[in-house]
């Protein structure tokens, strides 16, 4: 079953990097959401004047190196954005037309806890050596933050440049939010250890993807 | 079977607290083991003069926020403890009559290594938020400290809030130890780490439940 | 299945060790891939001049003392090295006819990303307490380094103590690598995290069984 939704969401994961000047610098993490090349990540990821662009992976099955820096960056444009739940809608500018299925949104609110998740995402940006799935998780419980925001949080411990990425539902391959980061228990209001007590949080969070939904609604594709 | 497993334990493992002036502090999770009320821990979680209080969680799916601070208190009282292996019984002090199977006591030591666990705590103390499973973990192995307390240890790192909720058996539902906290190589006399190699356990152990079954015994319950 | 892989890998991982006077000291995991008592670990580990002792797990499955602190080694010694590639092949000195499978070998190359794995390793050198799966991991990526090497990555994070031990394909219990240690990604020209992001790699690299396979051939064995 891993192997089958792995599949399916090879080469839609990639990376998103901004130009600076002769080089470009890795910003973190974004996916297709439709064949006619839109994508979604964060917001804060595209809070950036420089000129954005998105990498995908090799999809070879090789042992690519881990010393070659050139990358094949196509450039993105921002559609829309979403700046209180966190959320933005990117668009490839060649105008691609990539195979996937129609629709890979899921419904966040029907997801039991204890559903089987993977996240997918680009830890520390290594380019062509792997988009990494980070399964063997469930969703673990629910929450609003202060500004309203529906969060889903799961317990599996993302990365630096996981974010941005999707939080897949395993039994149907499904979206169901978009990776945000951990799940730091001081910043969201949780009990704070006792003095001494040193806290690695494995949990992360993701957004619901119902925000990116009402986004693309909201531009009519 | 992690979905089932989820619901069979869902609403029974609780967060623990004591009356502090005006309000209550966390001191780590608990879990029914009796459809009367009883209800099980660690003994150092209840090494306390205070009042202490049960909170069971939310029960439906819904996003709680996370910054609301109210709680809904049930006020318990400690039926027995066996300090020599951390286990402590509680019981509910109002009469309630709970839903739950006759016995979840399982078999720890016919449990074979690379079983599947799951591990059900409140991490952090994020009441209504989250009754969180630590699914994909399996018997790694059993230990006898010092004092003769058999440990069951697990490959899955805990949270601070963790401790005192039950380690689960997936295969048949049953809890076949209580959460104790991080496995700490050295605490436990272990191959200390050369100069430099930074240790971040990520297993855990959980006191044999057999432990608890003798005090509920003596108990006549 | 894990149950099933588990119990084919009971006894065959391995404390490495190295005499020290009238002690002995932990050097990292061992396993055997051959009957005839041929074992597998990484270069590294036997970079020493004293003398080199293998320390099999206890199989049965009782509560073995933390505190006890006798070993029972059984002299090895190395058979051939490739440092490049960071392998050893070692052999037990007594003669012992072992029960085992006739080829554990996988192929690495064959195993698709998403492909369910577990480790083996003895973390912080506990003995007999513990030869540790560490399953719900999947086949992440594959890379190359500087030298050539093809790395396997998986999507676990293994503790001090698990290098040298076997990284195994879950659905037919083959070894496909030979564990190296975590992830790291600066160490492997990752992207590195911005000023004030800590990370913890939670992602591990296993060396490709082939080059303990062309070791062997080149061997006769």
């Amino acid at each position: 079953m891993l192997e089958k939704v792995s599949l399916r969401f090879r080469g839609s994961c990639m990376m998103l990097m901004q130009r600076s000047g002769d080089s470009v610098e890795f910003l973190g993490s974004c996916f297709l959401v439709r064949s006619s090349g839109y994508l979604l990540t964060t917001a804060r990821a595209v809070a950036t004047d420089a000129e954005l662009l998105a990498v995908p992976p090799e999809t070879d099955d090789r042992y690519p190196s881990l010393t070659r820096n050139e990358v094949d960056p196509i450039p993105v444009e921002i559609v829309a954005v979403d700046r209180e739940h966190d959320i933005a809608l990117l668009k490839l500018q060649p105008d691609l037309k990539i195979q996937m299925p129609a629709d890979i949104i899921g419904e966040p609110d029907e997801t039991p806890r204890g559903a089987a998740l993977m996240s997918i995402g680009i830890p520390f940006g290594y380019y062509r050596v792997h988009t990494v799935l980070a399964p063997g998780s469930v969703l673990a419980g629910r929450a609003r933050t202060a500004n309203g925001s529906r969060l889903l949080i799961f317990d599996r411990r993302v990365q630096y440049g996981d974010s941005g990425g999707p939080l897949v539902r395993v039994s149907d391959g499904s979206v169901i939010g978009i990776v945000g980061g951990l799940f730091d228990p001081e910043h969201f209001g949780g009990v704070q250890a006792p003095e001494g007590v040193h806290v690695h949080p494995n949990f992360s969070y993701a957004i619901s993807i119902e925000y990116a939904s009402e986004l693309m609604t909201a531009q009519g594709i």
